[in-house]
């Protein structure tokens, strides 16, 4: 089973409008609302792809109902904790692009943040892999997941991290097994513009693999077995939000059944493709996916570690 | 008592941010909520000049909760219906200016419009002048105002009323005591452009008076004793949401003390010029509205009806 810790979950909000006019009123049609959250998508992919796993995640306030009773809905196995802060949202208008206000979410208490430990910790004796995904909440501290890497590390559990900056090089010292950031994160928690020296150099602060996502680029991995590029030969057309989530559900399950890099990152590339064909993030397009898979490209970096 | 009857409440949220970016990604700080609706605002400004008020009005979901929430915070005297419709958000993006997104709302069951009456009904005895204020929800007839105009009118109450096209047409076909549209609420009601032609037409379907704001203009009005126009020597500077809102308190609260026409005319323009001065909707500067008074030019327009 995979289990997944959403830290700082949101309830998302989209509009659509023909044109996002500053200033003026804009009379919104319908309103749709979904729980919003990196590892909510995670487990949404997994349990699409009918792998078992989990979804963990603080909430409270009255958004937080609505975001639980959204996970009954999609039939999604998680366990929520009510917690003081209330959960935030994120509201996004959508024209031809899409225009988002990400709201910061409440600071967790520290007495929060145990129960959450504790929370996690009654999972990992039947856990997997364990995946941590997304910002962390307004005040958390930089080691909040690694202190997730930590626990998990006791009970033998591989950890996946997908978060920038400060976070990100935390989740690195704490022996991570694999961290996703994209090209963007990645340079906020190293100060280095490269994406592979900065892949090298969370590997020698302590990762075990860094897979960096570069969009229609694919993903770039540095890991024990190597240096790889995994392209498609040509860019799927659709909402690439999720396709990272998609990637890091490829990651997790693949790390889990033991698969070999070259294998994982044609994995996580396939996922990520079919994610960007679904309209929703946390959802693949199933045709995609089995047209992809052959079309990935998988080739070692030039310049060896 | 001043009975006020909001038919579209709204969760009004808003977000400061420094520039408003279509196309991207606007990480917010702090995040306000409010219960939103004329009617509450109509509300809070008589509550605050000490007049005896209530306001009604449907609220159903979970954001229900929230606006109740702030009307207790609020110690204003409220009585909310539940409905089965949720409780519709309204989002506003604040820069140099302001960019709205209003839900539409869910739409009102017949059985629930029929609650909503026999609820107005109960506090009718008690009531001196009732209010109704705001857009109307999704699907909602256009004598839904009309028919409370109607409901009051039973009891020898009567009614102001602050909407905009058909329904406030049929506001003023059903004889309603008082209307306040704004120029542009005016002309989709009596296809014509010209305020004080608008006004009087309205008082020829039926209104016995209308009263028309003009923003910084002031007001215009149209009334069985004379016709004027009310202004201020110089604009107020400040936040005009809510300067209509304020001007309708003051009409109700004229209307209940059987003022003169010339001075139900000045209090309106100076509660409204001190609700401009005041930062929130519902809310006026004390200092601004003493200063004020007696700045109030009220003119009797050249050519009479």
């Amino acid at each position: 089973m995979i289990l997944t810790v959403t830290a700082n979950p949101a309830l998302d909000v989209s509009y659509r409008v023909d044109r996002l006019r500053p200033g003026h009123v804009h009379r919104i049609g319908a309103v749709f609302e979904r729980a919003g959250g990196k590892g909510f998508n995670v487990s949404r992919v997994l349990h699409d792809q009918g792998v078992p796993t989990r979804a963990l995640g603080p909430v409270g306030g009255i958004l937080g109902d609505s975001l639980r009773a959204d996970l009954l809905d999609a039939g999604l196995p998680h366990d929520l904790l009510p917690v003081a802060a209330a959960t935030r949202m994120t509201i996004a208008v959508v024209a031809d692009e899409a225009t988002t206000f990400n709201e910061p979410g409440g600071p967790l208490s520290a007495f929060d943040w145990s129960r959450l430990h504790d929370l996690v910790r009654s999972y990992l004796p039947r856990t997997e892999v364990l995946v941590c995904s997304g910002s962390l909440p307004l005040d958390a501290p930089d080691e909040s997941y690694a202190d997730f890497v930590a626990l998990a590390a006791e009970f033998g559990v591989p950890t996946v991290v997908d978060v920038g900056g400060a976070p990100l090089r935390a989740a690195a010292e704490a022996g991570v097994a694999i961290v996703k950031p994209n090209a963007e994160e990645l340079a906020a928690a190293v100060d280095d513009d490269d994406p592979v020296a900065g892949a090298r150099q969370l590997r020698a602060l302590g990762a075990e693999a860094v897979v960096v996502s570069l969009g229609a680029d694919g993903l770039l991995a540095a890991t024990p077995d190597g240096e790889w590029r995994a392209t498609l030969p040509e860019p799927v057309a659709g909402n690439p939000t999720g396709a990272g989530d998609a990637a890091v559900a490829a990651l997790a399950d693949s790390l889990r059944r033991g698969l070999t890099w070259p294998e994982r990152l044609r994995l996580a590339v396939t996922w990520a493709g079919a994610a960007v064909a679904a309209p929703l993030a946390g959802t693949v397009d199933h045709d995609v996916l089995r047209a992809l898979y052959n079309q990935v490209d998988v080739t070692p970096l030039q310049s060896p570690l």
